[in-house]
Formats: structure tokens, sequence, C-alpha cells
């Protein structure tokens, strides 16, 4: 299975070195046999119908940043638009960073891809949170698969589960914790009284929140992660822009210990009832959406088999390459019928 | 789709209600019209191969605790096996209660549905912790599906999620709290200083607990479902006297005590690693397996996915019923190919 990865982040080089470590378990377990045929970064593409040398590609990364020790497979400017239709490939995996005011460069990415007639594996929520009916649409138009298991939950198979498991049961409500870095910082302000700007700068420190952490605690990592789970699993056609974002930089020491004195405990919660909204609210400690650290955890209402939830880690480049390890093995898995 | 339900209490009952109450939905849905053939109690059968009147059944079974108002389709003394070999059916439903020396009666209503070329659901534990290997080896041999989701986790699809979501991932290890009568009553040492004997009497009167405890607070419940996860998910061969069972008696306000002041929490586990077993163990407050009061929680241990956790009602007639309706949404996709 010819594969082009654009993006090589953290998640990309996870994938990457999956596919090497687990060659033998993929092929044999599921007769999937990925070759990495194109690799874009934000600088160039390196592009090889006949395969590129991983290892290789992931040493060169490491040591410069960059993936000129591959020239003269790989060249300088050529985008991922261009390495998508330059190469001929089954998958095109999407993993280049979120962003949510035109969901660009992904956006343009997973349209090029479809309309060549290519699978499309997305672990970029900006394009699904900004787009996604339309996204949908394309892919069933062009009649292709479209996967993005690692946009919620990590490797935690938030989307599945309820596609899957929750056959002939009513979902009535959807409500989760989907932002390890709020969480993290709200329980540490919890468990041991710390200010959140001092949580915060540990985070920062421990590689848990980004130097701006404007999109993880104001809301809004939480809010693409609703509109995904929401109109996948509900049906409904949100963007991110239907929704009502409230982020926890507003919580202080003082709210925290209010909580607790009633048994409570604050937590960032994207909701979906009859609206889709993202706010703290306060949750009895004994919830199962309680879940400390940088835990996510998703609850479902259902009928009749009451509230079911769902608790892993939220993120992570291994953890979220092995969604992505699940998506191909779907798209594969579909292929061979 | 014509069945036998064999066993008519809370589990079979709700699961006629539901047949009832959301009949619109399931032929719609999926195609599914149930059509129940054959009720059988503890002291006879009703059997019509035109269709049992179930809101009959289920008023002459509340009003007086037998079906004997369905006479002459009634009749006293018609025990399961009979049953099962007199009526034309697709599925027959197993729920009678579990026994744990020799499995019976379940144990032979399974055997004759499957030698009858029956598909089988089951909700009772007994038979497959004592024999699930040979169980699943005369399923196979008269090409017949066994479905046992209601066995753990109620309502809660645990063997499903394994199964079916967790794919690509290696599963390291297993551990679950599985057995909601324990945990009520450790969830309520811990969270007030109560007396084992106190909340265990409660338990009793709010009817989470039987009047012989023993099968639910000596383990041995989790050991049966922790038998039947381990077999259906790792592909292990126990039986639930390959197990070492250790249950909560023994554990005083004190224990409660020590591990509060450690920042842990006692849980009754059962455990899959190396090898099974059932004993309390000493969890911290944050782990996710740390639900309260009746809630079930079950722990894969993934590779590369993490730790991913489960929680939901682990029991309860409706719940358990909702879980026998995804096995026969999944009997008739099966069938319809």
């Amino acid at each position: 299975m010819r594969i082009i990865l654009v993006g090589f982040g953290v998640v990309g080089r996870s994938f990457a070195e999956l596919v090497l470590s687990e060659s033998k378990k993929l092929s044999q377990g599921f007769g999937l046999k990925p070759k990495i045929v194109g690799i874009v970064d934000s600088k160039g593409s390196a592009l090889s119908p006949d395969g590129i040398d991983i290892m290789k590609a992931l040493n060169s990364k490491k040591a410069n940043g960059t993936l000129e020790a591959l020239a003269p497979v790989y060249r300088k400017g050529i985008g991922g638009v261009e390495a998508i239709r330059e190469v001929e490939c089954e998958v095109v995996i999407e993993s280049t960073p979120t962003e949510l005011s035109k969901g660009e460069p992904g956006l343009s990415h997973l349209r090029t891809a479809m309309k060549e007639g290519r699978h499309v594996i997305c672990t970029n929520k900006g394009p699904l949170a900004l787009a996604m009916p339309a996204l949908i649409e394309l892919a069933h138009h062009n009649e292709v698969m479209f996967k993005f298991s690692g946009t919620v939950g990590g490797g935690t198979p938030v989307l599945d589960f309820a596609k899957k498991c929750l056959e002939g049961s009513e979902i009535k409500s959807i409500s989760g914790i989907l932002n390890g870095t709020s969480n993290y910082i709200l329980s540490k302000m919890a468990a041991d009284g710390s200010m959140m700007q001092d949580v915060l700068a540990e985070a920062q420190k421990l590689g848990y929140a980004e130097a701006d952490p404007t999109y993880d605690i104001g809301g809004f990592d939480t809010a693409c992660k609703l509109v995904i789970t929401s109109n996948y699993i509900l049906g409904s056609s949100l963007s991110i822009k239907d929704l009502e974002i409230k982020g926890i930089t507003g919580i202080t020491g003082k709210d925290v210990e209010a909580a607790k004195a009633k048994g409570n405990t604050i937590k960032l919660i994207g909701r979906m009832e009859k609206k889709a909204k993202v706010s703290p609210e306060e949750i009895p400690m004994t919830h199962p959406l309680n879940v400390s650290g940088t835990f996510n955890a998703i609850s479902f209402d259902t009928h009749p088999a009451g509230q079911i939830t769902l608790v892993g880690k939220g993120a992570g480049g291994k953890e979220t390459a092995s969604s992505v390890i699940r998506d191909l093995i779907e798209i594969r898995r579909t292929f061979a019928r």
C-alpha cells in the first residue's frame, strides 16, 4: 500500500517509526505492507515511487530538522498539493498542524487527495472543525475512504467505539474531557492548590502545553474534538463557529476550593445535548469523567445501556499514530473485499 | 427471527420488554423482527410456533410469579432442553442463573441449542466460566453463532470493544473492577468509614447484594468475568478452576484507612497478565479504575496506544438486555449476508 505522509511532525514521525517496528505484525496479521512513497514537511517533499528510506528520513529529521539528507529524492519548495499530484499512491495521511482560521494547508491537502482518488487518513483537526460535512461529501463523491480516528482521543478509539459498539443503543448526549493540557492544569490546581500560572509554566516545561497555550486552555482544541465527535456519531453538521466556547483561563484557586467543599471538581467539558458547547463545569468527584492528569475521558449517555465512559491518553505521537494504523487496517480490509 | 427465551428472570423479562418497546426501531433500523416462540421459566415452558403474547407473559409473571396464565400454551414441567428440541427457532437466549459447580442447567441448554443448529446468546456466566473453550468449539462445529456480550459489563460493550476497536494494538494485560456489589461496599467503606457488615446489609436492602453474598464478595463473579474476557480477548483457554481467587471479606476499616493515608484505595480487581487472578489491590485514587458505587471498569494495557479504560454499569436487567439486542443485531447481520 503506497502512502504519502503530509506532515512530518510528532505524529508523522511516530507513524513512520511504527511502520518500521511493527512491519512483521502488520504484514502477517493484516496483510498490510505500507510503502511510504512521499514525505512532505514544511519546507519541501521527499518523493520516490520506489519507496523512501524511512530510517534515513527519521535520522535526517532528527539530526538537522529537515529531510535534506534525502536529496535528490528530497526537493525544497515542493508542497503537499504538488506532492500528492505528482506521485501515485493509495493513501494520503494528513498530519500537518491544526489551524482554525481557514484550516490550511490541511484543507487543500485533503481536497487534492480526494479529487485524485486517494483514500485519506487525517489527524489534523482544523479542516474537520471547519468543513467536515463538505469533506465527507467530497470523499463520498470521489468514492474514497476518509478516516480521522486520531483527531479525537489520540490512541483511544473514541469514534470507532461509538459507531461499532453502541449499535442498537440510542446516544442521548455526549460529554467529555477532551484536552489533556487543561485537565492537567485543573487536576494539579485541585490536588495541591497550585496557582494556574505556575502549573501552566510547569506544563510548558514538561511539554504538555504549547508556548502559546490559547488553543488548549481557551477551549478551542476541545471544541474541535466535540465538533468531530458530534458530527460523526450523532450525525450533526456542526462547524466550530456554531459553538459557544469558554476556556479555563478565568478559573481561580478560590473556585477550585469552593467546588471541593461541595465534593465536586471543576473540569473543562465539551458537551453535546441539544446544542454543542465547551465550558468549565463542576462535576462530582465520584463522576466517571473525573479523570486526572493528562487523561481524556468521554461519556455517552445511552438508552438503555446507561452511561458508558471511555478513558485514555488523549494525545501523544505514538498513541495517535496507533490510530492511523487502525485506520489503515480498515482501509486495507475494505480494499481487499 | 424466531427466539426461544430460556430463563425469564430480570434479564429475560427486560429483553421481552425491549422487544415490545423498541420494535419499530429494531425493524426499521436493523431489519430485526424478533418473534418469541418459547419462554422457559424454572417451572415449565410456554411454547407457540406462532409467537407468544409477550405482554400477557410479562403480566402473568408479574402477577403471580409464573407463566400459568398462558395455559394451554404454557405447560408445567417442560424444561429448557425439551423446549429447544420441540419448537423451531433461529436463536436461543440463555439467561438462567449462574451456577458454578456444574454450570447447569445452562450448560445443557447451550449444548442442546447448538446441536439443534440454533444460534445462541448467553448471559449466564456459569457455563462459560467452566467450559468456554468446549462451547466455542461446539458452536464452530455446528456452524452457529455463539454470543455472550451480556456476561461481562452488563450493557457496557467490554468484549466487543476490545475485539472491534483495538485491532492493530497489542493488549499486554487486562485488569478490571467487574463486580458492582463489591465495589459498592468498598466505595462506601472508603467514603464514610462504614463497616463492611453494615454496608453489606444496606446493599442487600437496596437490592445490590444477594441474601447469600458469597458469589459477589467472595470474588467468584469477578473470576467468571475475567475468565470470559481473557479467553475471548487474549485467546486463553481458562476455566474458573485455574484461577487464584480472593474476595473482599477480609478487608477491614483499618485496611481502608491505611490505603487512604497513602493516597490509595482498595478495589477488588480481576487481573490477567501472565496468569489470571482475583484479589483486593491498592490502586492510586487517581487511577482510571478508581470508579465508585456500582460502576464497573476495565483497563486494557495496550501497545502502542497506552492504557485504555471502559467504565459503565456492569449489571442491571435492561442494561444487560441491551447487550442481548446488540448480539441479535450482529446475528441478523451475519444471517443477511
